[in-house]
């Protein structure tokens, strides 16, 4: 027998069995094109491109990137897609999940603020792998990301907060739809290949939140592109899966999550674009820990307080931030960022929370411990998630509060266009030099005009893009 | 830097989070070696090798093996590791998912009756590609996998039922920590590096049973044996995971199931063998279609009884299986498997359930049709998994019943030694030929006495093992 490619799946019409929202949203992905977006969508969309290989080639030398990368060249695969940073050209599959790991090693990718999925991550793994196999254009990329953010994040509507709040890390498990969607858009896949993607996808969703703190977590990621793009490839050749994956009795999301609103999936689909509640990260570590270091950091940047004036800090925060925050003692710089207290100790006194703060050399420097040992986060359900306040009880007996109304880097806060630039270029110029950083910069800038997205890939591999 | 392979993870200590049940199988599951198994284990864990290697290239030909198998020639690899029929060679988890795909797309591999688990199709398919790899013993390869059942069977009954009723696919799920298990085992890894793998195997897990009757439904089963290879791989390299990833607060069984007893984990530990409480299908569909199919089955062969006969047959079922098996009017070959009523029909007509019985071509055949729909089960609680009971309202007025007290193919009506070499027969002939599949049965028989495991895998492929 031959395999089929088409004729069972490539009809234009559902099965009369998927429900109706998970088949206007497959019809709804399918059908918009590039030039259906809105320029503001467009734009945004090429922030998160390249905030995205700005934190992927920012995670390229980490461990966890390098045990993965030592592994992929041990499989080893057909020269389809590019390992970010390396240069390495394997199957798509291996290059998506050394690329998603890179991507979410340093906990400093995009967050979709209301369900604190990290979409971009999933998807553009997923999505450049596909693009450099099939010659897809700029136009292409940018479409695959800003579609597949929508049906990924409106999964994650449908299911959250039971779904997390039951353990799921939403960027292994919705995240997996992301990158099935982007994998299958550039893939060519019909309507109902979609949803047999979606299907494939959702079956693979996994992830589980007591990976917080260790290479795991940023696998999750790496496993949800790969997920996605081997559901595309199969979906592409026929492969079935079954018809209501998502909303069916056993399907995804009765059995991932306790309640599922599924009107969530079309609510304004095309008009009110999940896109813009994607946040852009200021700090390398949980969105949730945002807030706390912002107060803290403002009581130098602002009030000009010291931390050897401080007695103690009393930080009133979201409850979400003491359950996923809450270590009092890490002992690696990926512990660190499940430190509240550490994470603010160390943005005052270095006025940042990038990767160089979260080493295993940072968690443990004299002057951060002797601060963070005095900052005491406080559950208090009336702070939601953009919100914190922090109180310096100083030594001179005064007291000084400084309240964050919407952290840095959510959509009411977001980055300056020179903020950005200065993450990626943090990210990107020890890595690859100026040179390849600002000709990264350019490209996304005018991606929308590239040709083919290989050109700017490679561009994002150390000693790429145009000579001299 | 460099890839650190041993410095974080060999140490003989286990990380003082991880729980005790976890820590006793892990260190349990590394220090039983092959002598340390009973010759009863030993002979049984050949039997299932054999019904593996059986039903994996019984399987190489189905429409989703052959997607899955065009899959990994795009994706390519390294010649680590054989396609089982096919022969190529290829990265171990691409191979391990083939290979997984294979062994289960008939529904027609081994189950561990308690729990509904298919143990052996994950476990193998990571431990044929480990096995390669290093150029393991046939007495590894025992070892790798008796030890590896009693893992995820264990796994499987701390989380059976309610993992399973909430709509999982326990051979998906529990089916990766077998799977990771085996591949750890044979790779070498160390204890503390066994619990990274079960760790990152754990957040892995996934499969709904949405996908029943969808080819997804065994990709289910190739994703358990890559994701096991992945965890081990990665494991084996350093790679991190949560110290408590099975029964920590977020891991794997408070996320995947509303109650889990850790105790199973352990109790009876090398005393208790789980492996006995495995089945080899007699039939090719879901292990809680065979009671009634064995009803009905005898209502025939011990009663004499002809389809012609028939005004109707009442079928005294599990609840179960008419919530998995109650399809009326399946429409292909692989739908047929979850209708116990065509099920039961085209085995009494045909005297077999095999592969041949469940084609899209099957599905219609007239007689088999009017039978179908002659059949009506009924769920009963007081009826167990491995019961049935089947009265048959005959035409001339009679009625006859058969009760089936323990199905064909379960540990308290095992298959014969004839029966097993049967069934391998009508699966692998068709396959490979005569020779072969004798070479292979000899092959497993002595298994034990294998220098390189990679002399038996070649004898399992179109054109291989000894000439003439």
């Amino acid at each position: 027998m031959t395999v089929k490619t088409d004729a069972a799946t490539s009809g234009s019409e559902f099965d009369e069995r998927t429900a109706e929202e998970t088949r206007q949203l497959a019809a709804w992905a399918s059908a918009t094109e590039f030039d259906d977006l809105p320029s503001s969508v467009v734009e945004f969309s090429k922030q998160l491109i390249l905030d995205h290989i700005g934190v992927a080639i920012g995670g390229m030398d980490h461990e966890a990137t390098l045990i993965a990368l030592d592994l992929a060249r041990a499989l080893g695969g057909n020269p389809q897609a590019t390992i970010l940073g390396h240069g390495d050209r394997t199957g798509a599959m291996n290059a998506a999940l050394v690329n998603g790991i890179s991507s979410h090693v340093h906990d400093y990718d995009d967050t979709h603020i209301p369900t604190i999925l990290h979409p971009t991550g999933p998807i553009m793994s997923a999505a450049l792998a596909l693009a450099e196999m099939h010659g897809a254009s700029g136009k292409d990329l940018i479409r695959a990301h800003a579609v597949a953010v929508e049906v990924s994040a409106r999964a994650s509507l449908a299911i959250f907060p039971e779904h997390y709040d039951a353990g799921w890390h939403m960027s292994g498990t919705t995240g997996t739809l992301g990158a099935a969607t982007a994998a299958a858009l550039l893939a060519g896949a019909s309507p109902p290949q979609l949803v047999a993607a979606l299907g494939i996808g959702a079956t693979q969703a996994s992830g589980q939140r007591e990976q917080f703190g260790a290479m795991t977590k940023s696998l999750h990621v790496g496993k949800a592109g790969a997920n996605g793009v081997l559901a595309a490839l199969l979906a592409s050749r026929g492969f079935t899966a079954a018809p209501d994956s998502l909303q069916g009795r056993r399907g995804m999301f009765s059995v991932m999550s306790s309640a599922a609103r599924s009107e969530a999936l079309t609510a304004g689909l095309g008009r009110d674009w999940e896109i813009f509640r994607v946040g852009v990260k200021p700090y390398s570590c949980g969105v949730v820990a945002h807030p706390p270091i912002d107060a803290v950091k403002r009581l130098h940047t602002e009030l000009g307080i010291e931390p050897d004036e401080i007695e103690r800090i009393q930080l009133r925060v979201n409850p979400l931030v003491v359950e996923l925050t809450g270590k009092k003692e890490p002992r690696t710089g990926l512990e660190g960022k499940f430190s509240v207290a550490f994470c603010a100790a160390i943005a005052m006194i270095d006025g940042a929370a990038g990767p160089r703060q979260f080493t295993d050399e940072a968690v443990v420097r004299a002057d951060v411990v002797a601060l963070r040992d005095r900052i005491h986060p406080e559950a208090d359900e009336t702070v939601n998630h953009s919100q914190a306040v922090a109180t310096a009880y100083l030594r001179d007996g005064r007291s000084v509060t400084v309240e964050v109304a919407a952290a840095s880097g959510t959509p009411e806060n977001p980055l300056t266009a020179d903020e950005l630039r200065a993450k990626f270029n943090d990210l990107v110029v020890p890595m690859l030099g100026e040179r390849q950083a600002a000709e990264l910069v350019e490209g996304v800038e005018r991606l929308e005009t590239c040709d083919r997205v290989e050109e700017l890939i490679a561009t994002a591999v150390r000693g790429g893009g145009a000579r001299g």
